[in-house]
């Protein structure tokens, strides 16, 4: 099995020794960046809906946004993966073939350097990414300065609308995944399908902010309100969205028309959010949302109004009675 | 839940930037090794025998011990831990201060820089782990020569001893684990059930032994026949190993008697199988238990007869038809 999935995979231009040994070597110019992030089967996917593929790839770009939002170029992933004794080998090759597209597509030079396979009850994926900061200072989040241009770059609710498409055309009563329908569902809705899926985050642009002056990025992982008010309360400040602008950049993407609420509060798209001087020059790819002021009752207002981000997590919206932990530390 | 995890936890030396943020920012000298372990309740631990700040300690450890087996400094972990949302809190943070514990005793300076907390069904942790070569090149389990001593460091063949006695005395006839008895099994058997709960291995002998220019290392997990099988299988040599030298440094651990069986086949010591050039000082805490030979029709050899490793899992060893696939990349 280990084998099969080996054979998915280009190796990393930063690694010296790959898989096989006790560990891996990998070259790194002095500081790096490291983040994992875990996706197990039911609470953050369902191999009803989405192939192998899909769900390697997302799992790369997922943490590839991580490692680009501090202004880091990803070098490696490591991959533990469990899954049933009796998951099909091809399944596994399969996960791996999108683990090393995605790499490849979104991260060039960026590969799977190693990992460990085991046996569980359900499909559990957990990864961790490294990237090169190249010599830069990080971009955290906790250093946005009133007197910023916010601004963001990807799709913004996106995969939030795919998923629910998902639930209101592919689920039975009990929120089940359920396939039937979904070819369907694909060719209807194949842009908000494809960003749920197997999400394309502009990865290359978390170097380009850096190198543009950024003051502070984040992934949006959780929607653009509840992401921005954690950049917010981290840098003690607040950022104030502008509707007009954001609907102007992000009212309609890939031929899709999204409304507000699905832009503010749909996750999963793992774009960056970023804040930058506002006498610079935004790098392409970055749309203006609002502007940073110094710290109002609100962390989040939208138009001069308080806005309380709902909280977003997919599962928990659409399956009454499943709830969560998931956290990142 | 992450606040009491993150309470338990002193930082990494080498990050200047710890959990709470898209990514960790940790330092590196330049070339850095990288290794990733998983355990699952289930085939990997039992709670109903051991505590979770010993969970926390053999998590830990046993990553450490893949860092130092290339010659690295250990610099920081990340781990990814998923449970059942009835999980109580004081679990997790008993892990986390059996991590921390077990970083500040075995690798002083590394730390857990990042992970993520998730939802499943039964407890999971996946850790990756990295180190510093500085400057060092790695030692890997390929490049033994003929001509050189073969050593080790370590426990070996208690870890395994423990769990015979574990389930031979707190396991129902299905090989479940209970709890009963297991008070009076440590106050006996302490030596071993630590072993296998809460290894120690030498983890800085790792640095050591690339200083005095070992040319082949490994950590053992699997059984001292197993690994060496693997190692020779690499270095495309045959490890011949001696009773009699074996005995003299192992036959008693601790205290406690361990046979030549339990020795070759035991696994989860998590020592460091060596080799070196024979004509060097071998450091304190190796002992030589045989010599590298042109290889022979078999990887392994004890006392000049070829020795077929039984390849071990405890799992399989002890619970009928419970098979795992576990692998290590």
């Amino acid at each position: 099995m280990l084998k099969r999935v080996l054979e998915q995979l280009r190796p990393a231009e930063a690694a010296s020794l790959g898989p096989g040994d006790d560990c891996a070597v990998l070259t790194s110019t002095g500081d790096l960046v490291v983040t994992s992030d875990t996706m197990i089967e039911g609470p953050d996917f369902r191999l009803a809906w989405h192939s192998g593929y899909e769900l390697g790839w997302k799992l790369a770009a997922t943490n590839l946004s991580d490692v680009a939002s501090m202004g880091a170029r990803a070098t490696a992933l490591t991959v533990s993966f469990a899954c049933p004794s009796d998951t099909p080998v091809e399944l596994l090759a399969e996960v791996s073939r999108g683990l090393d597209a995605a790499c490849a597509e979104l991260a060039p030079g960026c590969g799977v350097i190693g990992g460990d396979l085991s046996r569980a009850p359900m499909l559990f994926a957990a990864v961790t990414a490294m990237g090169d900061l190249e010599g830069r200072a990080p971009v955290t989040r906790s250093a946005a300065r009133a007197g910023d241009v916010v601004a963001y770059a990807g799709d913004l609710g996106l995969a939030g609308l795919g998923l629910s498409l998902l639930f209101a055309n592919c689920a039975d009563a009990n929120g089940e995944a359920q396939s039937a329908g979904l070819a369907e569902l694909r060719s209807q809705h194949g842009a908000a399908l494809s960003a749920q899926f197997a999400p394309s985050p502009p990865i290359h642009l978390g170097v380009a902010a850096s190198e543009a002056g950024a003051t502070a990025m984040m992934d949006v992982s959780d929607g653009l309100a509840l992401d921005a008010n954690r950049m917010a309360r981290a840098s003690n400040v607040t950022l104030e969205l502008s509707s007009s602008e954001i609907i102007r950049s992000f009212g309609a993407q890939r031929g899709v028309k999204v409304p507000l609420e699905a832009i503010l509060e749909g996750g999963e798209d793992h774009g960056l959010l970023a804040c930058f001087p506002k006498d610079i020059e935004l790098p392409t790819g970055f749309h203006p949302i609002g502007a940073v002021r110094e710290r109002q009752d609100a962390p989040v207002q939208v138009d001069g109004k308080s806005y309380a981000p709902r909280g977003w997590d997919p599962y928990t919206e659409y399956t009454p009675g499943l709830t969560t932990s998931k956290e990142r530390a």
